[in-house]
């Protein structure tokens, strides 16, 4: 009960009084930027001393912060320090002068009537010459404001402090833009001075927010017995697949490689005894990347041994229970259990493994009104109905999804768009290539999908083994649900959380006719009603595997792993054909397997995109103090950069 | 005090218990290694389906861990699932089989008088077939022990399980060594195995504390109002020092480099309205590996905006104190706040920035005895006495002091050793080439430094302005205890910690006639009370600095930061002469100081030093999971490696 206060005082003392913090810029002025150059000329140094020393040490300490003044403080004595606003100069008599730090914003008044002497006439000129985003601490008294002024919109808006001593501990430059300006500056100057970007109320309270849930994490899975482990960043180059960073060592030749994710090493530390694991763990992938994407990423890791699948599932869904009410105060336990589906059932109802089910819209099996009966062993019919497509959507945007309607690893064919017009009424039907042509078929077909004029049937035939996680029609799905939000005629609250598990991925896919690849690891465990199947036909093999899916975005995955090292053996070089080579690579996990490696399984979640959900917005960048941008620079440090001959030199590489 | 009540309950529960494991392994038995080969040989494969059905699905979900049970559950029907210890067979009607997992230890017993039917014999002969380190899971029914049985130092000793049904899920092969075996198998075994390793009760033990105090340390300082946060990974190349790991990226010329430490980033942070910062950070170095230095490694990192030295002195007491108590239930209230003592006293007294306080054995300043006193505006003279040297020391061990007196750094001559013997009781004073030969003198030496028969003198003039950590003096103290705890002439309690903050580090450092540079990093602020010293005479700048000592090992350090952009332009460019390139290199920093920087300042805790401490080793390796050799290896999944010339091609570089 403890800690659940102290969270939400948190929560209300560093989050919220945030929010209101902008609406005292109400008239922003432009800052022209202009690149500085910073003073380096040795014949001031003398007379600067001085100031150094105030700018470095002799200033008082905050007796509190720019949040916590109320009527109960009036007439106290108080330091604060922080950022001044925009000053608003009434008189040379009357100056306002808001100062805000990371706790909130509080109004200085300056009111010479008060004292007149040659003091206050210093402190008005320093005032006055106050740079906006200037670094200061004051010395004043806590006052009640006027009735009038009262500002029941900030928590501190029943008083001023009257100011009668000002230290200004670090004059600003012209900034390149100013932080609380309602419009933003582009992207990239916002990423380049990233440091004063962060002072905006929204990434501030985005960073705080992630703070609070990895600690409520960590509560959680600590209390649930779980140990945090550190496992090395600094791996070996596997055989398993994507893109990964190496490293060079001074030992010529041989090259560490970055963790993609810390799989085998959690791996051993079943082996090796540790109940449950868990870590926040960074982790790195070097690809193509996009608004959900970073060169690196943080997974909350788990794992744990004698567990089944749905042992692993219902530890995670009474964990995001626990966050979804720390953090943000929103109650799931009536969503517990998720709502559960196989990878089979996702693709065939929404065209796509991790479907945003908030929005309906699902793909129909329309397999028994196919013309070609036969087909069917190998390929799957179906069709999405768009009721009011007519309406719904333009000429325009139906072309923009015809622009998608290409043939696809899934579908040979393009979809067939049926727009159902009065004045052909049964006629889009006899024109399908798909469907049978009987006017049987299309009485029961209209009924069966309640077909009316003005909707918009979309069909396809598609193969049934699918290789990838989206459908031609689940893209095309998707599409109109962009298309539809964008003009607002699909709207869905934000506060909606819909989670979903996709269980049951197929294990194994066919990249070349005598090659079969992992679909995600090649040490998920087969499901056990399939594992006779293993050397039958293993493309039919389900795994114990599950994705987390959340209002449409992927949120992690995990499967219970293989133990035994006899199956995992055969899975390499029977099923997978993997060369000696890559045997060997995994030659310490399986020996692992063999000493006494108890049953495990676990799950990995995406730290940077559940936060993105969490904090509501679609780029994880809003998540992440320091992100890099899509071609992986970090511009604010200006890395990556060039590193000379001689240091390349020492770790025995040269350029090409 | 839930918190609190909690934590003493996983300590309770998860450490202390494990504890007593290995008393059940009184008779180790020899496990000779045999590297296995898996099996792969199809025609077997059909037959071995069932068996990895059972593998890997198809046992219940333990009731209880091996650390439960008690005698209120007597009668239970139980399922326990964990390793099988060594089988104890006293007839095939009554066999012992301990079972183990991560929370304790439960005796198995067998019983075939009870019922000796099929399914009993089926269960015998599995029973004897079991090898140790095997993974099984058991049902069974808990029965209290006979009274002559009851094993005190078990915490499940009162009762042991009838044992009714037994599954294998993971027969292990013979064990390359055996975890609980009372001599250790020799490192480098253990290491390709740390799985194994990691069975072992005080590794156990070790990484449970490690996580119990990560989640303290959060604990505390999310209390008090920090803010955890991420900062890159992949930084870029500094100009700043010491080597650092490089990453190509697939732009050609183009690398990052592996955060040393999250210094600038966490500076941005203060610039960006960041008011308390924290994370418990994974670094990079590349340099030579020595017992306590890894090439990852795990810094708590802290800054905070507003403050001076003793602010972030005192929340890093308070801190420490919070985790002590916590984890080790060691109140250290008593010893804050922390002795403290500048970098010239410490290097005066114990001839180290690390000096070990619990031992005393003070170095003298002995300058007034010199036969040149105007040798003293360079030099500094100091004695250090052993009492009673003669009886304490070996001839053999004097001998190996003596080989580590060279002239060094910091002393263009020898150490003078004296071993005050009756029959030349003041002749040594007069052989002395340091002191001035005078009775007087002679007199009030003895007296003031209470020099008696069979004490050793060892004197030394060394330079005062010191570049290295340690004088030649030190090192010989150190050497000293080392030998004397080694002979346990010299004994400590392990539960003794001397904390001990050393200050006022000289900021820079002259490594040719025309060329300073920075002691720490070039980021920390002088002390005010230097300031006008800067450029006069840079040497005698000290700096706003401080190391944290524990029992002689640096477990951090940190300062209060430059905060002005001229004060730190001009020292990168007037002081440290910087080239322009290297300027450009900080010019985001300096840009973010012009920009609305706060005062402030930080330090940063080596976890893992820190952690070895608490766990009472020497070496880092134990409190680390996958830790790498001295040579950087990591043996355990063979890291680092080859990567393909193909790969090298991708990042633009190859092998010279």
């Amino acid at each position: 009960m403890i800690v659940n206060s102290l969270i939400n005082c948190l929560i209300k003392r560093r989050l919220f009084p945030l929010i209101n913090r902008s609406s005292i810029y109400k008239n922003p002025i432009s800052y022209p930027y202009q690149k500085q150059t910073f003073y380096s000329s040795k014949n001031l140094f003398t007379s600067d001393i001085n100031q150094f020393i105030n700018l470095q040490a002799t200033f008082p300490s905050r007796t509190h912060t720019c949040g916590d003044l109320r009527s109960s403080h009036v007439n106290q004595r108080v330091v604060l320090s922080g950022w001044s606003q925009r000053i608003r100069k009434f008189s040379p008599e009357l100056i306002f002068l808001p100062i805000r730090d990371s706790y909130g914003t509080t109004q200085l008044v300056y009111r010479s009537s008060k004292s007149s002497d040659d003091a206050s006439l210093i402190l008005q000129e320093k005032l006055s010459q106050l740079s906006a985003e200037s670094v200061i601490c004051i010395e004043g008294v806590v006052a009640q404001r006027p009735k009038e002024t009262i500002n029941k919109n900030m928590l501190t808006g029943e008083i001023e402090v009257e100011i009668e001593k000002l230290y200004c501990l670090n004059p600003a430059y012209t900034l390149p833009f100013f932080p609380f300006d309602k419009k933003l500056s582009n992207e990239e100057t916002r990423l380049r001075h990233r440091y004063i970007d962060l002072r905006r109320d929204i990434l501030q309270n985005n960073l705080r927010k992630r703070s609070l849930v990895s600690w409520s994490i960590r509560d959680f899975l600590v209390n649930e017995g779980f140990v945090e482990i550190e496992t090395p960043i600094l791996f070996k180059s596997t055989p398993e697949g994507a893109r990964e960073f190496i490293v060079p060592t001074r030992t010529k030749g041989l090259f560490y490689a970055l963790t993609q994710s810390p799989q085998q090493y959690k791996q051993l530390l079943m082996a090796g005894g540790i109940d449950k694991y868990f870590q926040i763990a960074k982790c790195f992938r070097d690809e193509d990347l996009r608004a959900d994407r970073q060169p690196e990423f943080t997974q909350i890791d788990l794992e744990m041994s004698f567990v089944k699948v749905d042992d692993i599932i219902s530890l995670v869904e009474k964990m995001l229970v626990y966050v979804w009410k720390k953090v943000l105060g929103v109650d799931l336990t009536n969503k517990v259990p998720f709502q559960r589906m196989t990878f089979n059932e996702a693709m065939s109802k929404f065209g796509s493994d991790k479907p945003d089910t908030r929005y309906g819209m699902e793909i129909k099996d329309i397999s028994s009104f196919i013309s070609d009966l036969s087909d069917l062993s190998e390929y799957y019919a179906e069709c999405l109905v768009i009721k009011n497509g007519a309406t719904l959507l333009s000429k325009k945007e139906i072309e923009s999804l015809k622009s998608l309607n290409n043939p696809s690893e899934d579908s040979e064919t393009k979809c067939e768009f049926h727009m159902i017009r009065d004045n052909k009424l049964n006629s889009w039907f006899f024109d399908s290539h798909i469907l049978k042509q009987s006017s049987n078929l299309y009485d029961s077909f209209t009924k069966e999908f309640h077909i009316e004029i003005g909707d918009l049937v979309i069909m396809n035939k598609r193969k049934k083994n699918l290789v990838r996680s989206w459908t031609l029609l689940g893209r095309i799905r998707s599409q109109i649900i962009t298309l539809l939000q964008l003009k607002d005629k699909l709207s869905i609250s934000p506060l909606e959380y819909n989670f979903l598990w996709i269980e049951s991925f197929p294990l194994f896919t066919r990249v070349e006719t005598n090659k079969l690849t992992s679909t995600h690891h090649p040490f998920t465990a087969p499901l056990p009603e399939d594992i006779e199947l293993l050397f039958k036909d293993p493309e039919q093999v389900r795994g114990q595997s599950y994705d987390l899916v959340l209002n449409g975005v992927e949120i992690g995955g995990g499967s219970v792993r293989i133990h035994s090292p006899k199956l995992q053996s055969m899975i390499f070089s029977e099923i997978l054909k993997l060369s000696n080579e890559e045997i060997i690579g995994f030659e310490h996990l399986v020996n692992a397997l063999g000493y006494g490696c108890p049953p495990h399984g676990g799950i990995a979640l995406g730290f940077d995109r559940l936060l993105a959900v969490m904090c509501e917005t679609k780029s994880i960048k809003d998540v992440i103090a320091f992100p890099k941008t899509a071609s992986g620079n970090d511009i604010t440090v200006s890395s990556p950069s060039k590193v000379s001959k001689e240091i390349l030199e020492e770790y025995g590489i040269q350029l090409i």
